[in-house]
């Protein structure tokens, strides 16, 4: 009798972590979510819930900055960070002490890339990126299987910004960058800091949103000159469809017809999975990818 | 006995072709450089010179833009180009039709990348960005022996820019998107567009050259958060030293200690060869990579 497979999925979020476990299908058996904690609490219901519910192999999304280097001596080594209690703290060996099956960690934002590649809506393609508008502005783009910069965080949000004409005078929230990065202009916090609300509470028709729909389709342009992947998927609280066609719109005045995009409408798309699903599916799908290649290796 | 190895390179450009022949070691033993005609007129000439000098496979880097994808149907092929002679000319099939052995085509400024990356700066690196400034802003991306988009042309000269304070009525010469893009403000046109002079023979003391290096520090700080590459290599005639160190100081401020850079003089470098060398050298080196590919597959 063959041995059934599962697969486990960590969402490492600053906030929160969630674990769970899938069937081959990906279908999710059991989960758990709790606050996280200092990396000894965090890390022991992360183990309490791997024995209560074993898996064949693990796939982690993480928080970071972490380096994801699979070469690296540091490999899923939490770096500096806001939250102290993790600084320096090593996710992946943490997890390695205990548990001897195959494990492999990435950023949270490019699990949920894999989630879109493998399940969501980049499944059979070649390529893809994934963006996420949050308290931060973190994309993820997959290539042929691989990760774009796959040895570090890719920090697109902090590529320098163009700005609206009507926003020339915001002073931005990036503390590295003021106003000019998208994330001082056009991440969450940028919208709290102009109105005093979050942007899932600001009007659907309220004027920003043409400014904001700007900023995400200079940074959508740029990705696609940049890398040229073949679909981009938004995801984050303050996306929805009514922002993601003046994304469109916007997207085709900056191309100016410079690049051809045949399909707009199936080339700037929200996430296939809501409640940010895809990180799971990422996870469980990077799961089966390690255990996988390690059955080849053998 | 075995058979002597010979590696072609074609350096197929707009204005001119150059087609070259190295040993094993990549020296060059035979070059010839022509104007660049019609296509019967130009593979003629190609032809001629590879029948007498025979080699066992080719690279080429060519003009654009031309599908490099090599599972398109349309491989090989110039797309929308202003020398309309070649439009819709299939460069690799006119090769194939006579050409036995295995050829690798991409684009000209990936040749000059993939050089860097065998044999230049990037040598014993496992990514590199090569970024050259000329009538365009090209740039070809190498990671893990991978072009990056490496099924189309990156396009990161039209990548929207963030204008510098003292350039903030400059019109820009970028027929799509004026002074929005890095083309329209920092390519040499732009110099030649402000001062009615090229770049190479504008003063190294004018004050233009401070927002040429914003320009280029922003360039080059996008490609770091966008690509995270271990080194960028900067070529094309209006490069220099003295260029790149203002870049380098441009590039800390934009930087503002976001990204750890330890070495920023060998991040931030000027191409290993001169005279455009790197494109031979990169050629030879992707000749060599396809002739062991098809080899192995045998």
């Amino acid at each position: 009798m063959e041995q059934v497979i599962r697969y486990g999925s960590i969402e490492a979020g600053g906030t929160k972590f969630i674990c769970a476990v899938g069937d081959e299908d990906f279908n999710i058996i059991e989960s758990i979510t709790f606050a996280t904690g200092t990396p000894v609490q965090t890390l022991d219901k992360v183990r309490d819930f791997f024995t209560q519910n074993p898996v064949s192999s693990l796939g982690i999304g993480s928080f970071g900055p972490i380096d994801i280097n699979r070469t690296s001596k540091l490999y899923g080594q939490v770096m500096e960070t806001s939250k102290e209690s993790w600084r320096n703290a090593n996710l992946l060996k943490e997890l390695q002490s205990w548990f001897g099956q195959p494990i492999f960690l990435t950023t949270d934002v490019n699990s949920s890339a894999y989630g879109e590649y493998s399940f969501g809506k980049a499944k059979q393609m070649e390529s893809c990126a994934y963006v996420t508008i949050g308290t931060g502005i973190g994309a993820g783009i997959i290539q042929q299987n691989q990760f774009v910069g796959g040895t570090t965080h890719l920090e697109i949000g902090h590529s320098y910004v163009n700005r609206h004409e009507f926003d020339m005078t915001f002073e931005g929230v990036c503390p590295y960058h003021g106003a000019n990065c998208f994330e001082g202009v056009a991440a969450g916090p940028s919208i709290l800091q102009r109105y005093g609300i979050s942007g899932e509470k600001l009007p659907l028709n309220h004027e920003f949103w043409e400014i904001e729909a700007y900023y995400l389709a200079q940074l959508a342009y740029n990705i696609r000159v940049n890398f040229a992947p073949e679909v981009i998927i938004f995801g984050g609280g303050v996306v929805n469809e009514m922002l993601l066609d003046k994304v469109r719109r916007q997207f085709e005045k900056i191309n100016a017809n410079y690049i051809e995009v045949s399909d707009l409408e199936n080339f700037i798309v929200s996430s296939y999975f809501t409640n940010n699903g895809s990180a799971t599916i990422g996870n469980f799908a990077l799961a089966k990818r390690i255990l996988d290649e390690e059955k080849r290796e053998k």
